[in-house]
C-alpha cells in the first residue's frame, strides 16, 4: 500500500511532498474530471471550519450572506474590459442546454462582479439604500491546464465578498477592512502570518482600481497570495448602472469593493505546517483536536481501555474539545498512530492496561520545538483539565514558528538586481527593496529572477530604513516585495 | 412603489400571492439569466439556519460533509440507462473551456451519484472501509423552461447525502433513517407536517430501486414533494465497479442510497404559513426572532427609546433570542411594522416615550389564532423573560395549525374516480384511495384528474381502515395517496 511509504522528504522535492501528503492525508483526491479535484471529508471538514470563523467575522463586520446565479451571461463578463481580458482565457462555456442551442452562451462564474452589480442596480435606488455588504459562499470556475489539488484547480470554492458604497472613502475603508479581517483569520486560525500590501497594477485584479493582497510565506520559500481585497471604484457600477440618488439629490454612480479567499488557504495551511511525517492541522481548524487510541493485546484487556477512552473523550468534549476514539479492532496502534500524525491531528492520547491501572494517560504532541517532550505521562484528570490550555498554546507555538521562519527568510536592504537574483535563485524567500515605479523595471525583474512584486507592503511590514534606490537602478519611490510565487 | 401595494389575496390567485409574497419579502428575485434566481439576504438567512439545522442532524447520524465536481463527463451520467433517460433532457452542457472546444462534453451536475460513486469505488477495497456516508452542500442545475422562485429554477441549491454499504438491508435501514430525519426536520424547524411514503415506479428517482418522499400540503391544497431518500440498490455501484472484498474474501457490489432536499424548502415554508399580509418565517428558522422598534415623534424623544431599544435587544439576545433593532430614521413606524410583517418576524416589540415612562412595552405577534390577542402590553422585565417560551410556543402553533389544516383537507375512503375528480376539481386535498398496483390505473388517474399518485403512505398515515377498492376498479393491493402537485 502506498499508505505505509514514507512521504518525499520536503528538502528533496517540496513540490512532490506537496501532493503526496494532500492525498495521503485524505484531504482531496484527483476526480476524472481534468482541473476538477474531490475534497475529502478530512479536508473539507477543515474547510467548513475556515468558513465558520470567516462568516462569523464577516458578520461581526455587517454582511449579509446572498446567493446569485452560477452562469453568466457572456455579454456581461464582456462589458468591463479589463475583466474580459483577464478572464477570457479561462472560462468555460455552456452552449446547450435542455436540448437545444442556447442564444447567448453563458460561461461559469469565474468571478461574480458583473451579475452582482448588475443586481444591485436593480435593488439601490437612493443613497439610503447603500452601503451594501453582501457576501456568497460558491463554487467558481477559471480553466487550468496545469493544476495542484488545492492551489491551482479549474474548479474552486472560495466567497466572494461584494459591497456598494456612497463614497470613494467609505469603499476604500471596507477594502482596507476586510484585508484586515482576512490578515487577522489567516494569523489567528491558520497560524500562518502574511505579509499585507497593495498589488502593483501589472499584478491586480482585473477590473480593480487598487488590489491588496495577503502575502504567506511557504515552507520552499514561495509566496502564496492567501486572499485579496479590491477596490473597483466606479469600474463596474458605470458598466452596470449602478447609481444612486445622493443625500443632494444627485445622480451618482456608486463604489464598489470585492474581496475573496477559497479553498487555496487549506494549501497554505499544509505548506505552512506541514513536516515529512505528514500534514498538521491548527488545532482551531482541526476537525479532531484529540484522538483517542486505546491500547491492548488481548480480548480481556479490550474493555477496559475502550470505556476509558470513551470516559475521556466525553470529558473532553464537556471542555470543548474535538475528539475522536480511533477503536478500530483491525489496526494496530501503530497503524493509527501514523494515521494520525499524517492526518496531523495536534495530540494523541494513548491509553493502555497499565495505564489504566495506574489512572493515567501518555499524550503525545503532533509537533514540538527544540528541546521540548514530545510525550508527556500524565494524570488523567490533569491531561483532561489541560487540554485546552495546550491546544492553545501549540495553535500559538505553530504562529511563533511561522513567523520566526518567515523573519528568517526576509531579506532585506537589497539594491541591485544580482544580489536579488542570488537570494532567489539561492535560499529563496520575501525580498524587499527599492522601486521607481517603472513598471519597465517590474517586468524585468520578472523576466530574470522569475520572481513576481508580490505586493507594496503596508507600513507594518515595511524595513526600518526605507530603500533609497530602486532595484532597477534611479531612485525609489516605494519599497517593494519580491518573491518566487504559487 | 410597489411595495405599498396589498398583496393578492391568496383566495383570488393563490400562484400571484406567491410570486408577489416571495419578492416583496425580499426572500428572492428573478436574475438576468433565465432560470436562475437570486436569494437575498432575507431568504439566504432562512436557508442558512436550514442547513446548520440539518446538518447538524446529519452528523449526528454518522456522516461527514465532502465536495465532489460540479461538471460530469457525459459519458458518466450515459452509463445507467434510466438516470440518462430522466436527466438527459434537463442538463446544460459546457462544450468549449479554456478557449478550446472539449474532448468531450461536460455536463453541470444534476444530481452527483455518477461522479461520486466512480470516486467511492476508487476508495473502497475492503468491508472495512464500509459504510461509506458522506454529504454535500452544492448547487446543482436541471434546465428548466417554466420556473417559479425557489420550487422550480434551472440552478438550485440542495445538499445531496451519498453512502454505500456492505448489504441490502444496511442500506435500506440508511434510507429509511433519512427520511426520519427530513420528517423530523421538517415538522420541527419548518413547522410543516409531511406525509411520508413510498414512490409508485414511474414516480421513484431515475436509477433509483425504491424512493421514499415527504409530501406537505400547501395552502392552496397542492402537493410540495419536500424531500426525497432513494435505496439505489446496486445500480450503480454495477456501473461504476464501486465493489469491495467481503469478510468472507468475496468480491462484491456495494449497496447504495441516496437522499437530498433543496432550497425549495424556502418555497414550503412560505407557501405553508404566509398570509395576506405576507410570509410567516417560523421562530427557529427567523434571522430575527423579534425586531424591537423604536417610536417617537420628536427628536427629544428619539435618544430614550433608541437607548431602550438597545438595551432590550441586548438582554434578549443574552437569552439566545435573534434580534434586530430598527431604528431607521427616514421611515415612520407604521412603515416598518409593515415591512417586518412582510418579511414574517415572529415578534415586533414597540417602545415609545410613554412605555419608557411605564416600563413596559408592545408586543405584537406576527399571527395569532381565533380569540388570541395580537398584542400584549407587558412590563418590560416579564416580555424579555417571556419571549424565548413565547417563540416556542409560536413554532408550535404553526405546526398545529398547518397540521390541523391538512387534517381538514384529507380525504379518506374515496372509492370511485368520480368522487376522486370531485374533490381534486373542488377544494383540493390529499386524497386516500385503495390501489391494485397497477400503473394504467395510474397513469388513468393522472389524465382524468390531473393529479399524481404522491405515495403509497407509510403506516403512520394510512387511514384506519384499509381501502378493498382499487380506486380503478377490482380489488385493493396497497392504499396511495393523490394529490395536484407543484
Amino acid at each position: 500500500m502506498a499508505d505505509d511509504k514514507a512521504l518525499t522528504p520536503r528538502d528533496d522535492d517540496f513540490s512532490a511532498w506537496y501532493n503526496e501528503v494532500v492525498q495521503r492525508a485524505e484531504l482531496a483526491d484527483h476526480s476524472p474530471v481534468r482541473g476538477s479535484m474531490v475534497i475529502r471529508p478530512w479536508g473539507y471538514g477543515i474547510w467548513e471550519r475556515m468558513q465558520r470563523a470567516l462568516d462569523d467575522m464577516f458578520k461581526a463586520t455587517g454582511h449579509e450572506n446572498a446567493y446569485f446565479p452560477l452562469l453568466i451571461p457572456m455579454s456581461f463578463i464582456e462589458r468591463e474590459k479589463e475583466h474580459v481580458e483577464g478572464f477570457k482565457p479561462e472560462l468555460a462555456v455552456v452552449t446547450h442546454a435542455g436540448g437545444k442551442e442556447l442564444e447567448e452562451p453563458l460561461v461559469i462564474r469565474p468571478t461574480s462582479e458583473t451579475i452582482i452589480y448588475s443586481m444591485y442596480a436593480k435593488w439601490v435606488q437612493s443613497y439610503r439604500d447603500l452601503p451594501v455588504l453582501m457576501n456568497q459562499w460558491a463554487n467558481v470556475m477559471r480553466w487550468e491546464l496545469r493544476t495542484r489539488l488545492f492551489l491551482r484547480t479549474s474548479e474552486f470554492l472560495w466567497q466572494e465578498g461584494h459591497t456598494a458604497h456612497a463614497t470613494d472613502a467609505e469603499a476604500q475603508e471596507e477594502t482596507l477592512r476586510m484585508l484586515d479581517v482576512y490578515r487577522t483569520f489567516m494569523e489567528e486560525w491558520i497560524a500562518m502570518p502574511v505579509v499585507t500590501g497593495l498589488k502593483s497594477d501589472s499584478e491586480k485584479f482585473a477590473g480593480a482600481v487598487r488590489t491588496y493582497t495577503c502575502e504567506a510565506m511557504m515552507q520552499d520559500r514561495r509566496a502564496l497570495q492567501a486572499g485579496t481585497s479590491h477596490n473597483l471604484g466606479q469600474n463596474f457600477s458605470k458598466q452596470f448602472g449602478l447609481t444612486f440618488q445622493s443625500e443632494e439629490g444627485r445622480e451618482e454612480y456608486a463604489w464598489n469593493t470585492s474581496w475573496g479567499v477559497s479553498t487555496r488557504l487549506v494549501g497554505g495551511m499544509v505548506m505552512t505546517h506541514g513536516d515529512d511525517t505528514g500534514i498538521v492541522v491548527p488545532p482551531r481548524l482541526a476537525p479532531a483536536q484529540v484522538v483517542v487510541v486505546p491500547i491492548y493485546r488481548k480480548e480481556e484487556e479490550r474493555e477496559g481501555v475502550v470505556a476509558k477512552a470513551h470516559l475521556l473523550r466525553d470529558q473532553l468534549v464537556d471542555r470543548g474539545v474535538r475528539v475522536r476514539v480511533d477503536d478500530r479492532d483491525h489496526l494496530n496502534p501503530g497503524a493509527k498512530f501514523y494515521e494520525w500524525e499524517r492526518k496531523g491531528v495536534p495530540f494523541r492520547l494513548e491509553i493502555g492496561p497499565r495505564d489504566l491501572a495506574k489512572e493515567q494517560v501518555v499524550l503525545v504532541k503532533r509537533v514540538t520545538t527544540e528541546g521540548e517532550d514530545r510525550k508527556a505521562f500524565l494524570p488523567e484528570g490533569q491531561a483532561v483539565a489541560e487540554l485546552p490550555d495546550r491546544l492553545e498554546a501549540f495553535q500559538s507555538q505553530l504562529l511563533d514558528v511561522a513567523r520566526a521562519r518567515r523573519e528568517t527568510h526576509s531579506h532585506r536592504g537589497v539594491e541591485s538586481l544580482d544580489e536579488l537574483k542570488e537570494i532567489l535563485d539561492g535560499p529563496g524567500g520575501f525580498v524587499y527593496t527599492g522601486w521607481s515605479g517603472d513598471p519597465a523595471v517590474e517586468e524585468r525583474v520578472k523576466d530574470e529572477t522569475k520572481a513576481t512584486l508580490r505586493c507594496i507592503p503596508d507600513p507594518d511590514f515595511r524595513s526600518e530604513k526605507a530603500p533609497t534606490r530602486c532595484i532597477g537602478g534611479g531612485e525609489s519611490k516605494m519599497e517593494v516585495m519580491w518573491a518566487k510565487a504559487y
